[in-house]
């Protein structure tokens, strides 16, 4: 959950209610100790990550709605996204990633230990995307990104969702690197478990599958998740392999939660083979 | 239009109406599609920009103003300043430009298709500044600039202006790198139509011209500006010959700007030779 | 002084005065002339720095309070830190300084001339810090700092403070480095008159000395220093030798101050060797 500070100031003179522009300010924290049993140098060591987010809005009386926001992160400015929005959907442009990045499954730990990277390597081909157009209508979204430029490439994903379900589609192209990726995502929730699951085929010659379920259990949520790479690696940080884990996260009050995750990833990656991993720290929101 | 966003805030014990600190945050972003039919990889691309402007400011009893701001933009902090304000008029210290440097001509586009660089790559010479002082009183403006150590340049320039015309002189001469810029600039403007032009002298045997002129129907602005250069050049980016555009720009809303350009450039530039510019796109201000 | 701005939002459904969080932005920046006869291009060159916080913090009902922050400066993001703080102490973590850091004498001018870093230098033996612990109870402060992962080091201090004297005791041992440095404090004022001081051994064969005295003349504050180091140099920059100055410092108004410095640097450092140096510009805080 994350808490936006909205401070709104209308023109004086002109302002009506439908026009307004403001700027906000968010943000997310997380920190504590990360295991990795195949580390060069140390199997412990601390983790900390933060990220406000600026945010500039505004809305037109055409009902157009216009925005900009980027990350400040503990070293650099990044995730810089401009977006234009009204009935025909919302276009953005910015560093952006391609149409099947929306498709994922979850990865225990308070930072994640890394599961769902195995799974997730293929989805976008070798594509980013440097502008994405939404539209959304009933449960139904669809999504395109394009990169246009020195890098080409074109993803187009579908999603339908109702309360307890989703169903997704996704394929990306990554024409100046000849390469592509066709994504297939479902989910499925039923009280207070839910279970999601990610199937990937890179036409290089690699596939990603993977699957997680998170139970609720009211006081804390346990999260699982499993996922295989074969063939060629897309990743060198993923490798081919399996890769599972399980984790528990505590909400302890507004805006902090205890979360911790353990794993084993048994892959071929280049630096990390196969290894045990865990993590144990807090996240906050403000 | 910029939005500035004003939260002060009083120290509770002794804050009079004279004295107060306060921190605002305004920002600007764009995004559209440039077109060079001269470009390596590809003749169209996409450009998105935001700038994020965090300021402080604080007022003494004794009637002194001090301040300080940044911005952010998609990927770094910049263009840093403090200055300090007073009847003597103002001091501003950070990475600044030389003192000719706020005189230029229009760039039509959401963007700026790069017309306006053509003429203005001479009026600084090669300089840069540390400190600016400014000295204002009824329509005149003065400004005289420094870089204090390892380089060293002085800058100064006058300028006159009413709400119909303007006139203005500048001198800039690089110390170190043994270089000087002589520029003229003169506006007018008529109702809803605005001329101003710019000459540049460069002393390492560079001239830079440029005009712009610009007619606010109402609905829209027309803005038309044709530049040239001859002898060596000082921007190898701009490089030396003609370059003459077009635009227009239709405010959508309040902070929300429509805006398109087309020029030609005609230049020797090493990278960049003759070629047709072109780019459309929105702005917004929050 | 720093000023904080606050601005608090409450989840309306469940928002008690225990639970809420906030985000604060405060600032500070400072500019002036620098002057060092020894500089290689020129004596004399301007200073500016700014300094903005953005800071999220929030309590939970259990008595705990988390938060994050960082820095801003001129170029750059900088000084992450996420903090929880209970009953137990403050946990910090990111990239800190270890324990015995917060030890230091003052250094005179508006940006600082240098003298403190002479005797500074080896507080820290060659350590930083990942995680810092930190209890205090009645005047006493306990500090604890460690390095975890391919730099491993631990340090320790401990302060009693009361209104009128100070008493700290640090050690920092870098393992991987194979170095420490023992530190201890002193501070004792009177009135308007204080004085603290600083001695620091190091393993690797370097003391560090340092005393600075300050009086509050009501309408401004003067300040001296002095420090000198022996043995074998830890901080380049700073080398082996004798270092004084006395500073000025004067409050114009609220978040306004004129200081200056000047003082005499005579130590073997390789790029400074014996100089003089100074500064004078104004300090502000939003």
């Amino acid at each position: 959950m994350r808490w936006v500070h909205h401070f709104t100031f209308l023109l004086a003179a002109t302002a009506t209610a439908a026009e307004a522009q403001e700027l906000s300010l968010s943000g997310t924290a997380s920190a504590g100790l990360v295991y990795d049993s195949d580390a060069t140098d140390s199997e412990v060591s601390t983790h900390s990550e933060i990220n406000f987010l600026i945010a500039g809005a505004g809305r037109s009386d055409g009902g157009l709605t216009f925005g900009a926001f980027l990350d400040l992160d503990e070293a650099s400015v990044d995730d810089a996204e401009v977006f234009l929005s009204g009935v025909f959907g919302t276009i953005r442009l910015g560093r952006l990633d391609a149409a099947s990045d929306r498709f994922g499954i979850l990865d225990p730990g308070f930072s994640g230990i890394g599961i769902d990277d195995v799974a997730e390597q293929y989805r976008n081909a070798t594509a980013g995307a440097d502008v994405e157009y939404t539209w959304s209508r009933g449960g139904f979204t669809l999504v395109a990104t394009a990169e246009i430029g020195a890098e080409r490439s074109l993803g187009v994903s579908a999603e339908y969702a109702t309360d307890a379900f989703s169903l997704g589609l996704g394929y990306v192209d990554d024409a100046d690197a000849a390469n592509g990726a066709l994504s297939v995502t479902a989910g499925y929730s039923f009280g207070p478990v839910a279970v999601s699951g990610l199937y990937s085929d890179w036409s290089a010659g690699g596939q990603g599958y993977g699957v997680d379920l998170s139970v609720d259990t009211g006081p804390a949520t346990v999260t699982a998740a499993w996922a295989q790479a074969t063939g060629v690696e897309a990743d060198p940080e993923a490798g081919v392999g399996d890769a599972y884990g399980i984790g528990l996260s505590l909400p302890l009050s507004d805006g902090l939660t205890l979360s911790g995750g353990l794993g084993r990833i048994e892959t071929d990656a280049a630096t990390d083979g196969a290894r045990t991993v865990a993590d144990f720290g807090v996240t906050m929101s403000f």
